[in-house]
């Protein structure tokens, strides 16, 4: 969803170079290791991080690893910078940009991890494409992930859950963990999910939530 | 679910051999091309048939291909039985046994199709091996399948779509069909669904209606 533009996440973002990169040039290398206090930790990205509930509190509750917020919309980089700046989340950076450059912003087997949440679902078959589980950007996820790195994806959209679902297990990946309705799974799963924002707001309008969990690996 | 005791159904079955075999010896070859008037059609098999809408109401419309019912309650058994009876359905047969000894029952590569509609969920962990889409059971219906065969599985338990989901994914399957939502995909979709009797009344209640088509191809 396109959030209304705000001035100042427009001026917050562009005062922090070192916290947001914006609209990084693909043909140039990115110098992570320099943005990051210590590049060494595992790194972990979210694609589509909205105004960044989710990557946020992640990055405060895991300050042994890195995260990437990847969105690309000024506003809401503006947010999570935000909230970065008042949290004082060294181990988060934000990269305005756009999904389809993922491969030249990372380097191979560069990340653990990659989150999509409540990724737009673009129900029309001609757009299909443009899905962020559409085959080839599975392609860059596995070029951009370890061997063993996991793609963690949640939403409460019946066809684009189902979409993902044949999708990932048709490009051969596999599954760690599958849910139709993650809020009511037994207490061990609840209590250690991390709710978006758009999860929160369709969770209490009693939407189930989906989620699957898969790797690369035979 | 058990059913309770009709006694008119055990009867309608004992005087019935020529359409339900029961408890067949699982050491014994079952001649199954004596008990259709062309064994040559296609095979379809559905396990746990219970009273047996879906599976007469197929076996009427495609007059072209052969069905198994295999149910594991006689008065299930003696309400499917009925139903062929009215209807005339020749191309069906009913097996009374258990899905455990489908192996047994049938050669290898003997089938087109087996359904698995509303099975019983086996909630509890220490019961994993009793739900039809435990790995050894997936193991028996690639058996009993051709190379090309697939597997047409329906539910309204969450906990079980999950694990079937996950289950055959993790046994290799290629998944051909996926909803999270199979009452409210496209018109061309609902139409052609047959319900069961499970089904009618869940989605009566406003369940949502899970469904996985696989086969064992790469
Ligand atoms: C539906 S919102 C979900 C936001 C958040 N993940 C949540 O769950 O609350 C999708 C977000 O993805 C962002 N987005 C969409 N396409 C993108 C792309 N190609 N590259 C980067 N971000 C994208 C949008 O700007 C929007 O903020
Ligand atoms: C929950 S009911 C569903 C009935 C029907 N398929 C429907 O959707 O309305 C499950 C049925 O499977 C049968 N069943 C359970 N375990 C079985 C087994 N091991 N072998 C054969 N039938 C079995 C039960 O007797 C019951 O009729």
């Amino acid at each position: 969803m396109r959030l209304r533009n705000k001035p100042w996440a427009v001026e917050l973002v562009n005062s922090h170079p070192e916290s947001v990169l914006q609209n990084p040039d693909p043909e140039k290398k990115i110098d992570w290791a320099s943005r990051f206090e210590d590049f060494s930790k595992p790194l972990e990205i979210e694609i589509g991080s909205g105004k960044g509930q989710f990557i946020t509190t992640l990055a405060e509750q895991n300050p042994d690893k890195n995260f990437v917020a990847l969105e690309i919309q000024t506003t809401a980089a503006g947010i999570i910078l935000r909230t970065k700046l008042e949290k004082g989340l060294d181990n988060l950076q934000i990269l305005r940009g756009d999904a389809a450059n993922l491969a030249a912003f990372f380097d191979e087997n560069a990340a653990d991890k990659i989150y999509l949440n409540f990724s737009d679902p673009w129900p029309k078959t001609r757009h299909e494409k443009r899905r962020l589980t559409y085959k080839s950007f599975l392609a860059t996820y596995k070029t951009v992930l370890k061997d063993d790195g996991q793609i963690e994806f949640k939403t409460d959209n019946a066809g684009l859950f189902a979409y993902s679902v044949q999708s990932m297990n048709n490009f051969g990946m596999h599954f760690d963990f599958v849910s139709v309705d993650l809020h009511h799974e037994k207490p061990e799963i609840v209590e250690k999910n991390i709710e978006t924002e758009y999860e929160h707001k369709f969770a209490a309008k009693g939407n189930p939530i989906y989620a699957l969990h898969a790797d690369f690996n035979e």
